[in-house]
């Protein structure tokens, strides 16, 4: 294995697959991460996922996982657009990672459309359901293996 | 009994009776929700009440208990004006809520009369102390009764 | 009688239960006022009510009424969100008063979120329907029998 | 007659042919509102009109004569830059209404170029002097008929 | 006598000597505008005064009287602050003005700190009381006459 | 004949009778034109017509044939929004011109309701359909034949 | 004597009577301060004047001056709008002033609206030319008199 | 063939390879598009692709290409910032499609933040480099598919 | 010992001397509140200090110490930019603070530049590193000691 | 000959001349470049000018000849308030260049007043008229010889 | 010699060639002049420069000379971003001048994007180091000699 | 002695221990600057004190003396929220500075909690009175040391 890649999930994505079915697909959380681990594994790297709804467990995460792993897929839910805290954990551990979103963020109340993780992202994927997941592990190893 | 009307009680409203007398009244929390509970029983309603410091706590409890509730009173104190968090945990599982507040959220600091909750709300009561639960039960009721 | 609470009803009130019975219900502003009155007897309370489509006929009867009433219900219709007249006229006879509001002015269009009267109201009620104002006698006779 | 369209004018506009000629032209509003009520019957319409310096009286008028009628032309004046009632009261009686306006009221104080009754109106017609109206009330009855 | 000044009075202004005396003086209107009349008196002018809490009655005298009179002096109370109607009646008129204010407006509300009238005006005077009234129609008559 | 009117289409409007009917309608540009072209005839102008979807091509037309023609009829279509360039070239050649639009442009988006084209246009005219175009070059000519 | 009165030029107005004769009249500031004195005179004050371009010239006169003075007139000129310092200034003697200004300063370049002297005025008179000086001087004794 | 996916590159994107390669990669446009043409044709679609430097040409591309495509990748370059003539020639074909940026849009100028394309996209996918194109079209097939 | 001085760190604060060394030095935060312990004891106070990540938790921490304790030092890292809760609960609890950043907060990114507990704060101490704590008990202690 | 200095002429600039001549000149364009070559032959450079109406050609213009020059005169004319590709198109040739205007910018509507161009040029002369261009091929020379 | 250009220095332009010598340059105030003065005397013209770090004594000069002379050249330094005075002295003296400025003031701090004299100027140069001086007496003799 | 710190004081600080002494302390500038210096003198340095009511004295003795000096306490009053000229002065001798305040500057007005000056300091110490300068020295020699 080349290495580990965190999956950080903040709040209420422990409810995909229960809330808002129509929005976001009927697939759980945990199925998604095993299909991602899957995809992981074909690209030679393990997953160690996470999901909290609080804030300052996710800082915790980020700070005790972040310095070893190659790099992250970072959902950060609603957090993405109050939180500074997550921001500055990152900064603190310099982990690389790619900010993604099941749904479009671009398309719903105005105050989901300013992040303050995506200046300090590799990149962001947005919209495609669980999908963004697929290609954020892709889009992260490629990026992390050209850096190196 | 007709159902379950959660209670949800975000920062520092464990301090009510204690901080703030002459802002906040001199009775605590749990004498609050004794008097409430009564008020709710005499609505053949029971209530489950809940206070927390913490985003993350108060997402989780509206979560674990959100789906089976007929209703939620919810002060969500500072939490009001900053988290979308807790607005996505609400919309997750589609509790219908009043949102209330002891003072009068309008007539203090500017950064106070933003709320992330209110246009999600049935409703909003804010300014009567203590009695903003006891309206804002007798008015989340009669709402739900009305819709079923 | 322990005195009388005005129940003052700005522009396009009486249009209740002819209008946009969908979104406002189907009963008429005297049907209201009639229960309300019954509730206010209850408390021992006589109500003096009225209505008016013109910003200075409401000035009027707020300067000519507001001294000698114990408290006001106050549902300034649009003039909530353009008036400082009406402001000036409460601070004059400083009459206590609440704010009331049939439907949830919050998820609405985004000018009806700013009140010119809410910062010196007692607390403001607002998207219960007609039962904003049985909460709102109860919250108002409450108030000021605190205060006296 | 295959119906009745009001013609609602709001403050100043008795001051047509009076005040600013050179702005406005020499023609008053009588003379205007004859030859509309012309234009009018050549197409098979009257029109009742009404002109006040008063938010409120103008209410009163678009409530009472509103639901009757087939459709409203509306020059508010000033009262379309500062009104949510007399939007409310449109609302209220559901009438479909072109706005007008004698000049055009992009080129004039910044504060003219919002109005808060052009996002629910049909369309609207500004800068044509009092060609504004005859146009206006051909533009409307294509769009009643066309709706019918 | 060399002509006549209006002295126009808005909302809430024959609150005057009853509401906030100890802000604005316990003096009543017509007490004041009987000492200004003498004043005009003495500069050989006569007063037409009027007061309304409706901005369509102030709009009404000043197109009625507005023509004839050689000068306006205007606390237009509230209405400056939200009146473009009121302004639109003067430009009909072309009734050279001043702006008084018994208070100064520039140390209250943020909202009072805008006026619609004050840039069409001849001058302002704001925050001197009563005094207001006699420095403005000695200001005003100044004016008048340089300007002859 | 009196002289040419340029209509002038910007990006999109080739479209028409295509796109979005339920929005604009079945009728494509040609038979619009076409019955526009008839109008115009009873009215003494001919017209000349061009639609592009580039900003360049349509300050190309207007520098071309703006000098010659009596007016103009502008649909800038979104380029209202965004382009000072054809406002240049409408100045630079003087040529008196009524701004149009098929839907009423104060209902959709917020980044529609600016134009770069209305404070220098004769008026405007939005929300009428391909009404919009008959009713502006009557507007149009009626204007430009007062002016001469 | 009853006492003394400061009377504060800022800069460019000892250029009075020289530049922009048809804005500001042809009386230089010498003319206006003498007849300001006499007016003082026969309110039984004595004044002492100060013009100066300099910022913390002016500073420098209101500190020295300022604690003994009974009050002030002051017009900053262009400082109204820049200067922190000089309110400062003000406060740290606590002088009562009236702020006054040759020209309406509401009606020219928007950057003079704001003032950040107005709200620690008594009062502001602005528009009257060399009048506001004669007016101010009357309305600054008025207040000082009912004060003591 | 399933079907064709159109490719369409806005402005400067012709000088990949060769502007700023430390930013953007070495690999030109052409190199690029058959590499993603592999792709594409590994996923049974073809790809039609258009590049140019003019919005007016990029709007005939998509109203000739877009009705018969199945999907779209669009890299609208700076016209993504600046252009809502793009966004109405996508509206008028509905066209499904994903924008795409070879850079994080939201680490450089702070006018790069917004698009006038994200609200209508399905999805955006921002900072991989070329990978943007490839993660893409796997994003924007499978949407496709899961739809219809 | 004269009582007790809370040292109260928020999130990523534990990372100190191990994240950005260059930018916040090298020693972590045990050494440095070991260091600011022999400082206060020097004083005569002794010190509590407490480090989370979770808003929550600083909360918790505040109540709970806050009213026996003479004064705190806070520097509550990214939270002071985000967090109105904390501010509550000082405000419940009132104990006197002086605010701490290790970094200058206003020559980093815009949005470090507002506080939500400066005003609230004796004052604040910002851009000396560890210093940045030693200048804060002294002053913290320097203030107290003055009040009482 | 040292090189070729481009001279980029943006929308409406082929009407110099003929528009406006009291704002701009009577020359036109074609004079002044001749004049400008002039100039440019005393300097021993060439130069290689270009004038479009389309944003997208002037785009190509810089893409194709921007590498080889030593530098380029640009009047973006209105673009410079609208083209974010324009500014794309030189990043990505690298071409310095001093950015010209005829008018003085800045004393005209408000939206001309910011340039989407000025922060990546060697500097901008604005004001000068058709000396505007000479003064700018000076400039431009001096400061790329003493780069070199 | 046909007359005198002023030649108006601000704060810090005394440093010259002592600070920031990468960004402005070696040589001296001085210097500048010296060279300036020389190619004003081959223009037939003297100038008088003068230099102060006092917005105050600036206005003095101003004043002072500013109706003989027949120009001036002013790099205001930083007061042109916060000096209303200085524009008000030159108002006052009508002399026609040119702004300068030694860097490109549209890429530095977003605060020095905006003057408060360059709407009254006849024209800016900005950004060509000690050039901008040289450019800007050639530019303003032009300009002058051309309105004579 | 290792060096020279200077002290330089803004507006209206010579007026401590005479103004607002509630606010500021009793005690005077000199006093204070006695107190500083033995402080100073402690840590090896001297100090060279300054104060000025006029931002060009400041600007000027910046100049002279900051070449030479090792450090700077500033304390520019209200120039930290006006002076771009203070800010520049600094820059040009790269003197080293910390900034004060005697006041929390965040819980005065809200014009005050902007300083031009912040963002180039090495840090902000505001609030502590006089002690602000007694941290401030402290603060500022334990950086210089750990620069050099």
């Amino acid at each position: 294995m080349k290495g580990t890649i965190l999956v950080v999930n903040g709040p209420n994505l422990n409810m995909l697959g229960v809330r808002e079915v129509e929005k976001y697909g009927g697939k759980n959380l945990d199925a998604i991460l095993a299909q991602l681990e899957e995809k992981a594994h074909g690209l030679d790297y393990k997953i160690k996922s996470f999901q909290s709804n609080s804030e300052g467990e996710m800082i915790d995460f980020i700070q005790l996982e972040g310095r070893e792993a190659k790099g992250m897929l970072l959902n950060a839910g609603a957090y993405t657009h109050t939180s500074i805290a997550i921001r500055d954990a990152i900064l603190s551990v310099k982990v690389p990672f790619v900010e993604i979103h099941l749904s479009n963020i671009f398309n719903r109340e105005h105050f989901r459309s300013h992040s303050f993780l995506s200046d300090i992202a590799l990149g962001i994927i947005s919209g495609f359901g669980e999908n963004s997941y697929y290609l954020g592990i892709s889009a992260l190893v490629d990026l992390i293996e050209k850096r190196s």
